[in-house]
This record gives structure tokens, sequence and C-alpha cells, in this order.
């Protein structure tokens, strides 16, 4: 089958390689209806992350079930299906307590690589959820969405607790922050501050909820924030950058007793215990448990409440994933969809 | 009046120093019963903390209002007072929201010095609880227990969510690392591992309610806490000590989704936020927010629920205090209370 590996950074092909074959009984095939290039996949493009082997990419996927193990029980082949891009068990205690991307049998969905015809989803009952039908053909982005960014988008406004009378900040305009706004709006925040230098970013920022944009960044963006929040800083404050500079950016915005949730994957990040000691913020991150908020996530796409699939601006055939990465590397697309 | 002064990083001397004097509307002047050296004192004192000019010290306190400003309602002339390490206005909105300790208007009271006969606090309707009598003496190191280091370690169980059905792991064997593990219990912990090589402590540990005992240290003292639950980690775990070494310990110890509450004064710590983030644990510390705590910690000791004042194992004459703090330097002692 076709499938995406990245040879070295920059180096993204289209090539033949070896289509999944069950192997464990509770492994399922499904067959990509669409994939995508996610913000992740451009540390190793970028040279951030060591590429070295070539290896197959993506993580994020929604497609139809083609065969299942014989212990798998909750999907079927035929179903429409939207899969976290963390494999979890759904039984462990780890899962159960709400927090199925850190599952003890979890294995992330990149080690599979989803950029692809065809995928392989171990731990098939505890990952996968069924759609109520097939979908239309302009749901499916919106599905393909959940499948990540706006699981993760959502889990960041969750961890910083955003719901009604919470002012609440975004430091990140890539599709995940976008997310955490249309999340933070959904939970019922008072405020949203996006804190965005992009036109076409703030415009799709106000679009989910935003209502107040920052432009400024590091010390004079946290002014700003506290500047629109009464001097305090944020109740909530959603990171989804990953860097020194926005860790550091989200953990001044917040005001005391407040959270910050972080979902942009940490690189080269020491934050100083004695600021978070005096900052008095509660800080949870991580990959995001998106299996979790799955069912809520689809009742939401499929009653048309919530069009995530916005963030994609670009969509080519995965034969043309190269130019995919670059587009997004370069930050002329917010997020490309690939359709096998 | 008498107090003790710092001069020095292992020189400590009672002298004669000026008496306090209202001058805000909002003040109150006590005359201690008890006041005593707080391991926070031993930063300066070991000189990991500078001390750059003859320092008054302290800020733990229990004693009898003498005056009050004239814009004082909550506490009189005559009355037994407990009050927070942390002075704080009680009305804005940090203070509402639960966090006293980050008030707007906060004094710590070490820059007023409590080592002393009497002391000005800040704030006093905001900061001070009477008791509903005169305590009986034997109450006092209780009392006085609450100014800090019990409620201290109650907000690192609160922090940490310990309660009905969690695994609770307390990483220190000071005071507050000891009343850490008591309000543990108190809030209903299922299991609590206190981890401690001093076998003074560890008896202490058990009878304030610790039902395992960890002696191991950095990776094996994780190794250790994963074996006592389950291979997780625990899902409450207090650091009351604030080196590298120990928040490290503590977060490793944490199953994810479980919670963090480290109320040790931060030193030199950076940590790694790719660590934080694949951790995924809920991390909250700072300054112990006491003052919320004091009601219900007053009725406990009062009804002679809890004992808290059993942390104190010298008891010294303030003109003593550089002996109090040399055997706590020296570990020969727990905790030093003073009498002025």
């Amino acid at each position: 089958m076709r499938g995406v590996v990245m040879h070295a950074p920059g180096d993204v092909r289209v090539e033949e390689i070896d289509g999944p074959k069950i192997t464990a009984p509770t492994d399922a095939i499904i067959r990509l209806s669409a994939t995508c290039v996610c913000g992740s996949d451009l540390w190793p493009y970028r040279g951030v992350d060591a590429v070295d082997q070539p290896t197959p990419m993506g993580h994020e996927y929604v497609g139809i079930v083609e065969e299942v193990g014989s212990e798998v029980r909750n999907v079927k082949p035929g179903q429409f299906v939207v899969g976290s891009f963390v494999s979890s068990d759904g039984t462990c205690e780890i899962c159960r307590a709400g927090y199925p991307s850190s599952c003890v049998h979890r294995v992330f969905m990149n080690e599979v690589g989803t950029q692809a015809e065809r995928a392989l989803i171990p731990n098939a009952d505890g990952t996968l959820v069924a759609t109520p039908g097939m979908p239309d053909a302009d749901l499916i982005p919106s599905l393909l969405a959940a499948s990540d960014v706006l699981g993760t988008g959502w889990f960041g406004a969750v961890a910083a607790q955003a719901g009604p009378g919470k002012r609440v900040a975004v430091v990140g305009d890539g599709a995940v922050g976008l997310l955490a706004v249309l999340a933070a709006k959904q939970l019922g925040a008072e405020q949203i501050i996006a804190m965005s230098r992009h036109e076409s970013r703030q415009k799709l920022a106000r679009e989910f909820g935003a209502t107040d944009i920052v432009t400024e960044r590091g010390d004079e963006g946290v002014a700003k924030v506290k500047e629109l929040t009464g001097g305090l800083g944020a109740h909530s404050v959603v990171e989804a950058v990953g860097t020194q500079e926005s860790m550091q950016q989200a953990i001044r915005s917040t005001r005391p007793g407040g959270n910050v949730g972080f979902v942009g994957v940490n690189h080269d990040v020491a934050l100083s215990g004695e600021e978070l000691f005096f900052a008095q913020v509660n800080l949870l991150g991580g990959p995001a448990p998106v299996r979790q908020y799955l069912p809520e996530l689809i009742d939401l796409i499929w009653e048309r409440k919530i069009n995530p699939g916005k963030v994609f601006d670009l969509t080519l055939p995965l034969e043309q994933a190269a130019e995919g990465y670059r587009a997004m590397d370069e930050r002329r697309a917010i997020k490309t969809l690939l359709t096998p």
C-alpha cells in the first residue's frame, strides 16, 4: 500500500510500504477515509526531533473497519470509526481513572503510522468509537479533528478548568490552540483570549469563540492578559506550543490558584521550581486522553453543533503529502488533510 | 523588647529590638504565647539563602491580642488568636477563591518577624482567628503548629487530593511532611506511605496515620512506592522538602492522572517540561493558604481530635533560640518551640 515515510528532516516521501496485518486478537485494521499532518510531525521535519531511520508517519485517522481480531467486540467491519492518537485498552486502572493516553498498554499511533491507505489499530475495543452511521463527506474533517487536535484542545481546556465564569487565555494559534478556544466556548467560559499575531488565525479564533485577541508575546503578552483580566491574570490558560517561552508565558498569565493545561509537546523546557512555587498555579498536561472525550465530541459534530474541521485549510491527496508538510512548516497552512 | 535576629548564616542572636507599632488601621499587635523555628528558617541559617543584613526572624505565632487598629472588627484585645504565616486581607478575589497566601495585599510574616515578645499583624481581620476561649497550656503547641506546619501539610494533602480510596505518599519527614501524613489520615486516605529513614520520625509518622514506611530515596524510593501501589504509583504525593531530588522523587512516585502537592520551598529546582508532560500528573504547590483551613484546624485541635503539637520535640525559652536553630540544623530536633 502507499504510505508517508520521513527519511530525514525535510525529506517526506510517499512510497510503497507493507500493509498492516493482525497479530493480536485485540487488533483491528481500518481503511483510512482521511488522515492529516500534525504540528508535532513538524518537530522531526524541522530536525528538532531526530530521524534515525526511514519512519512511517501520522497518528490521526478516521476510516472504515476492514478486519478485526478474534477478541474485538465493540467494532465490526464496515463501520466508520474515529480513534485517539494513543491506543488504549480501556480497562486498566489508569484508563478507568480517565487517562487512557497513559494506559498501561498504550501504543502511540505514530509508532504505527496512519498517513497511509490502511492502518493497524491495537487495543481496538478500547480505542475506536463507531459513528452512528456513515458520515456525510462534509463531516469527515471534523471527525478527523476529533482524533487528536480537537481532543487535545479539549483536554487543554478541561485541564485548565475552563468553564462558566472563567476567564481563559490560549497560548498558541495552531490547530490545537484554535480548538482549545472552541472547547473553552463549549465549556461555557466567560472570556476567551486568543494569543495570535496571524490575521487568518485570529479570524478563526473569533469564529470559534474568542472574545479578545492578544498579539503581544512574552512578558508583553503576559501584561496584556493581566490588563484584560482585572490585573490578576486568567483563571484558565491553555498552552498549545511546547517551548520554554510559551510555557513561561502560560504560567505567568495565570492568576494564583488558576489552572494551566499544557498540551504542546514540550521540547527543551526547564521550569523553575521557585517560579512554579510562588506562581501557585495548578499545572496539568501531557498527551491528551482523547478517547474519553470521543463519544461527546462525535455527538457534537454529528449534530453539527461544532465545526472543528475548519482548521483544515489545505486538502491534498496522500501522494502530495510532502507539499502538505511544507505548507504547514512555512505556516501557509494551519493543518493539512490528506485523502488516501 | 527581646527578639531573634540572624546576623549571618549560623549566627542567630536574641537581642533588644524595637517593639511593633500600629501604623495602618487594619493592623493588630499580639503578645506571643509561643513561636517556633521553621524548616524554612534553616535555608538562610545554612547559607542557601543570603543574609544581607541583620534580619528579624520567625513567621509562626499564637498569642493574645494587645491592641488593634481603628478598622479591625474581627478580633479584640484580650483574645487568644492564631494566624497564618502569610497575612491576607480576606476580601480580594484571590482570597475569596481560596488562596489567601497569594492575596493581593499579602505580607509574608517573616518580613515582620515573630520570634519575639510581640508582633505586628497586618490585615488583622483577614489573618487572625480567635480561639473559642483561652486554651489550656497543652493545646498551645498544636495551635502554634496550625499557624504554618500543620496548615502547610494540610494544603499539601489537599493539593495532592488525598482522600477516601486514595493511596498517598509523603516525601520528607520534617514537621510539614509528618503533618501531611496526619492531614491525609484526617482526609480519609486509604494508604499513607511515609518516606523516612529516621526512626523517631517514622514512629511519629505511624502515630499520625502512616500505613507504610519507605526508607529508600531517589529512584529506589520511587520503585518502592510503585511496588506498594500496585505498580502504578501513588494517587497523591505530598512533597515537603523542596530540592531537585525530592521534587523528582515526588513526580515520579505519582501515577498518571495523580496529584502532586508540593509545599517544600523550592531551591534551585528545574523541572523538565518533557518529563512533566509525559508524567501527566497534576502539580500544585506554593505557600500554603493556611488561613482558609484555620477554623477547621482550630476546631479539630480544640476538640482534641488531632495532636499536631507532637512535632515540637524541643521547647526552649526565646533567649535560647540559637540552640533551637542548632538542634534543628543538626536534626537533633524535628521542630523547636520558643517561649517568649
